[in-house]
């Protein structure tokens, strides 16, 4: 459990139960009306910028936002009284998730004009996670989690090469294309749609129009369907083993060491010995 | 078997058992004769939306749209009839999908003017997976269908990362395009884009044009090649998993009758029997 | 060996071992030879479609197409001679190709104007395989060639399910966008454009404008993500098989049962009684 | 170990250990400086690729782009001093990538207006990997390599196999769409777009508009499906059991030495000795 320490105060450890946990009734209902929340503020932050949405409500749309904004601060400060080292709170994960999706609001007063760093309360989604947490699905999260960690090196390796990969294709394509097609007028731009082919995007905002550059785009294509096929192959093996782990617990023969038993065996496949 | 309960009268019973099951020649009859209505509806449909073929063949199109109704109420009534419960029919999903794939060809006679609900007759086509689900392909299909519902939760919990994934992504992006880019005109829009991109489907309707959107494309491209490898990860962990199940020879105890045993056993798991 | 049986004559035996076979030193000359002249004459008809390298070189690209036409003529006839039964092979796979890749050059001749049909030769590229059939890939091919044999039934199911699904979904997506977008002016274009969609090809050639038809089509963006899936995971569950199956040739023990034994093992790892 | 031999002195011997080794502190210094010149250097021809930051800080690039070229000339001529066989180091791998990393300055020098290859040297960055090489990414590098040097042969098959299907589709759909679609021109355009669609980029530069190219366009996107899923599953196949033999919890016979015995061994395979 990585949730923070409550404060050493009776009230304070009541309310961080209710806040920071849910194996209580009201830590449960205290969850899903964030949960609400949440959803609701981000709905908002959405609809808010859509111009035919925003400047018939502008009035409404601007009391939602102060409304939400004085919840979640008064959540922040909530957090922040009732766990024992706010310092190591205010500077965890979370912590400056929870910053982020109230800020934008204060700066804004003080500083108008940059209502467009509003848009970064949607951030606030992040916060979901931290419920979700707690919820049903930890489970299957672990799952997910410990495959893409066990495969963290070699989708790292990876990424390592196919950025070294996009740098050098997007760079050849740049010296074929370069005088006939001025979407690759420089280095970065051949990169970005390096980039966009590989990863089989293809926008079709870049794409080389002199033939060596397609023959060359056809090569690049070709052989990046087989390193598509290499995270799937990383991520797949490792969630084989991680869900194969989890499903097969297997029991062992103490006479003669035959392991693969079912978990409701009786005597031992091997040698007809009455397990333990 | 889900099919539903016969009516308890001799020719009630006789006519569910042509409607519903397919272990009589009549039956099978039956089946093959609705698949080819379900085909041909289904076509006429298509071909009806088309205006070069529509305007030329109008009253031909109109007096077979009329045929298939009429074919197609007679079997909805006849379902209703053989069944014993016939509300819980009526609201099944087989019951719901009968009525929509006849329902608008009346309400246009009713409701002039609503004629594109027409198009919807093409759920029709989902009554083809009620025959097939009694024939050959139901032991593939229930392998399919078992590990995409093992893979459930799983899927679910990716698929709400992704959700979240593409509305932070869309609303980056939005904050960084927003002035230079009408195509990012509002977060809605930007998250069209995140999923068109992370997706990998790519139109290049809405593509980023600014240095920081392009750059954060890139890193969400770059991203999403890790993301793409999830989904497949877990459906063909499950699969190999469903298959490896089905095709497993597994011995079985002559005593006891416990069937789970490896195929180098001795004695039974359960009674400690020595197997044959 | 599925090559056709020869004809009961030393000659004739002689010419069908050289052309059918490839166990003998002229037999795999003339294979050597006949894998060059297809690739010469396919690279002919690619550069022959160019106009700016037809245009200046015509006599002698019309040249050339003649004399691998009576190449290929001449060796059409010589199988024909040499296998016993003539029809058989006339009307086999490669058979048919052979015929396909000489036939458009007479047909020209007889009814100019057919030009283009000239390009079908390419189809002699099929005949390569032939080739190959006999080399050192026949392993290799094997193992992908029984994944994908076992995995048919299910790739049939999920194709049907997939040709299905664009069709309710391009019908969906017409009813929403009919009325403002000229690109879905008939179902068997949004049918088209979901099929583009669902497997993430993507052109944007035709593309939603309409702001419940994006909201349709990233619905079916994202669950187009899980189904992308499914042919993975069956072809990846099913040469996982096919490639072990290959791979581990394991040696039992008569003595105990015990089957998972390397093929150098000379003692039995569970009861240590020497292996035969 | 791969690395050239020393050349018989000690003051080489030294130097050798320094620059191809990383097991001493000064060796990895050297490694880590070689890494930044490296990623700065990259960095370099890159931004000098944009005019907008060439143009006002030419003559600080110029100066950098020869610093950059004196220090990498520096190394590659301390490589071949210390090597023992000089042409064979010449003539390697990294050898020759050291080589065009230098030369299109001097080329440029004496031949002025080559300055587009300046952008070779972004290859670089492939000596990035000689450096990783002896790093810690080395086991995962392994196991990496070691799946796709088994599924060498089968991907090669593959693209073979690929290679002649674009071919033949690109020309079906060449003769389709010939008189209507200037994009479809000539045949390897026809290729171009089959190779574009059928790895899922789809730019949408070229693009089926006639009704029988956009049946035959839709043919090959459904089938492209079960294709793509090939070299996934290849490569998750080998990778699984690259992984798998890493994992797999061996045991060793301290009698004879032999290594793989299942955990439940109670034997030696090899020698018939009781395992403790």
């Amino acid at each position: 459990m990585d949730s923070p320490v409550p404060a050493p105060s009776p009230t304070r450890e009541r309310l961080w139960r209710i806040i920071f946990l849910s194996d209580t009734p009201i830590g449960r209902t205290f969850d899903v009306v964030l949960l609400w929340l949440i959803g609701l503020s981000v709905l908002t932050i959405i609809l808010e910028s859509v111009d035919e949405i925003r400047l018939p409500h502008e009035s409404l749309i601007y009391a939602l936002e102060w409304v939400f904004t004085v919840l979640f601060s008064l959540e922040y400060l909530a957090r922040l009284w009732v766990v024992r080292r706010r310092w190591r709170y205010a500077l965890s994960f979370f912590g400056v998730i929870d910053l982020i999706s109230i800020l934008p609001a204060y700066v804004e007063l003080l500083l108008p004009g940059t209502h467009y760093l509003m848009a970064l309360r949607v951030l606030r989604l992040m916060r979901m996670f931290r419920v979700l947490k707690m919820a049903e699905y930890m489970g299957e999260a672990n799952i997910l989690l410990a495959a893409l960690r066990a495969s963290r090196r070699k989708i790292t390796l990876f990424l390592t090469t196919v950025v070294s990969l996009v740098l050098v294709e997007g760079t050849v394509v740049y010296v074929l294309e370069h005088d006939a097609n001025p979407d690759f007028a420089n280095i970065p731009q051949a990169v970005y749609w390096a980039i966009v082919t590989i990863t089989t995007v293809g926008y079709g905002d870049v794409a080389p129009v002199t033939v060596p550059g397609k023959m060359m785009a056809s090569i690049i294509m070709l052989t990046g369907f087989a390193i598509i096929a290499v995270p799937t192959g990383i991520v797949t093996s490792e969630l084989g083993r991680a869900i194969g782990d989890q499903k097969r617990p297997r029991r062992r023969c103490d006479e003669c060491g035959w392991e693969d038993h079912d978990p409701q065996a009786r005597f031992c496949q091997h040698c007809g010995t009455r397990l333990g």
